[in-house]
């Protein structure tokens, strides 16, 4: 399939592969779609330039992108250390009860957290990535600050933002934003409560014919991405869907993790605060059960709950055990249910793809 | 377009409308659907009768169908006057505390709520139905009992189940269900939590390529009902959008309800157990949000919290005040923003369709 997007960005599809692992951006860049790193989970930004450096020698000279985390206004900001002072002891006593209840160990040695979801990292984080030759800079929590977008686009970068709702996605592209990502309900990590089958098309409509939509959430099949443009899509943007990818697995510590989504289904996902202060859906386990407790505390704001819970997240990575796993999904997770490489995944969204287009052109 | 189901039921499009108007009901399949009559309301038997001997004489002998509301499991059953005295004086007194808050006359005459919650009085809608030609009997609540579906199967009447999970789904082909209802999340009314884009495609796939699936939730324009067709749906099953129509106003006191849906967009809904005691979408009106306030007390289980709510209901209807009506509708309500024929809605629905199948072609 061909969009006007696929000659705008040099890519064979319209498919846009967001991930924190460099090794599956560099292959869905490589199977002809955009791949998109996740940046949030880089604390330095030398080791988010060299995750990028790998990326230029891997990808084939393929078009790729990146995925910050920034909201427009500037957040509260500091140091971790001031940042902890504002975290309420009970909060720290309930993570602390709830992981010796869950039977997680202590960490072998004190982490840091990760430092991404703060402005100044962020920033730090376009600074680097635009000394690559990157093709994209998209943004999870909305559009970025308008500076940032007009320093994107001085590098002839264009600009995503996420939006779930019609009035936020008119809002981005006031702010200078190229392209929208339509984030539906039913989207793993950060999202809004309409869904894509209502959600797309109401954001098409506001921003016009001028402003590429990408729809994202439920999409892992090539039924799903023909919906998807149906509806008025001019691309998909797929994230839960290469979780469970053999590249995946190289560099993450991913083993319990992917063991946990070959195992959930549809049903098996929670929209929460406590991942990072914002309402975002995340894999249903004995950790996010735990925090829809009687006795569990309201989740911080952001940045506040993301620091909280960040010790808790490396001591659940440590302990190998999938069913306390912390990680954003979608509902497709139901659907992904065996590790296959990306170009594999690719092929099939494809093959559906073209089957599906072939059965709705019998309808006529 | 035309599915295998145009041939099964006799219809020019696989439109499903599902409607508690025989006005609008008729007037869907008389524009080529399959108009479908919502039997809840009718607490007589007599009434339903009359009501179908009117579509009848008004559907130009095209197929109607009708919809009931039946759990598998007979519930809690008994007179209005036993279950009365289930419901705790502290909810009576909450819902009396409420409307005198916003503002909701008391009745000018007491009424008699809504008893086809009751499984007795769905039953006698079944066995009327079935003395009128109809061509479909669907279940709002799932399977109907066993003997329910092999008493429509002797008249050679096919069966749909709404479903909100592939494991219901099964269990009602299992049962003898013909037809599948997959109810996303965006649906109103009763609806699970997966949205359309993963729920269709996970339904379609457990039940089979015999058995027809009809998508619901957020189907109110051709790029959605292309959507559904795309994920696999056989059909389109359309509920809220019909609510907006100029013959929804007739028979039924429209006006303050159709206010309120023009209004409303599509983050104006909520999913609640306040209409019957099970999860169902509603409009977010000042009414819904009382039941949201830290003073109200949880739902009651179904049938009580429809008896509780009953008078309620009637009160505010005769208040005609749009910000505190009690409506099941969808997040497609965002999308309805004029009165109109439902033969206009129909024609829009086709000529959009046929332009997204024109566009997806274009990307082959």
């Amino acid at each position: 399939m061909r969009t006007a997007l696929c000659d705008r960005f040099g890519i064979e599809h319209p498919i846009f592969g967001f991930t924190p692992s460099e090794h599956v951006a560099a292959a869905i860049s490589r199977a002809g779609g955009l791949g998109v790193l996740g940046c949030v989970r880089f604390n330095d930004a030398a080791e988010l330039d060299a995750a990028l450096t790998w990326m230029d020698e891997h990808t084939d000279g393929r078009p790729y992108g990146v995925d910050v985390v920034m909201p427009a206004k500037i957040p509260t900001e500091g140091t971790a250390i001031d940042l902890d002072a504002l975290i309420p002891a009970g909060h720290r006593e309930f993570v602390e009860r709830t992981l010796t209840q869950l039977g997680v160990p202590p960490l072998d040695s004190h982490g840091t957290g990760v430092l991404g979801w703060l402005h100044s990292v962020a920033r730090s984080h376009v600074d680097v990535a635009l000394q690559h030759p990157i093709r994209l800079i998209a943004n999870a929590l909305g559009s970025p600050p308008v500076d940032v977008i007009e320093q994107a686009h001085r590098h002839d970068v264009p600009v995503a933002a996420l939006a779930g709702k019609a009035e936020h996605a008119r809002r981005h592209v006031d702010n200078g934003v190229d392209i929208v990502v339509a984030q539906g309900y039913e989207a793993g990590g950060h999202t809004g409560e309409i869904a894509s089958m209502v959600l797309v098309p109401e954001i098409v409509d506001a921003v016009g014919a001028d402003v590429p939509v990408l729809a994202a959430g439920g999409i892992g099949s090539g039924r799903q991405l023909a919906a998807a443009l149906a509806l008025g899509a001019s691309g998909g943007w797929l994230g839960s869907c290469w979780l469970t990818t053999a590249e995946y697995a190289v560099g993450l510590p991913a083993s319990a993790t992917q063991q946990a989504l070959l195992a959930a289904g549809s049903s098996d996902t929670v929209r929460t605060r406590i991942y990072t202060g914002k309402p975002a859906r995340l894999l249903k386990t004995r950790w996010t059960e735990a925090w829809s407790s009687p006795d569990a505390p309201e989740p911080l704001p952001m940045p506040l709950q993301n620091l909280l819970v960040a010790d808790a997240h490396q001591r659940i990575t440590q302990s190998g055990d999938p069913t306390v796993v912390s990680m954003p999904v979608g509902q497709i997770v139901g659907r992904m249910n065996a590790i296959r490489p990306v170009a594999d995944v690719m092929t099939d969204l494809l093959r559906e793809f073209d089957e599906t287009l072939t059965r709705l052109d019998k309808l006529r």
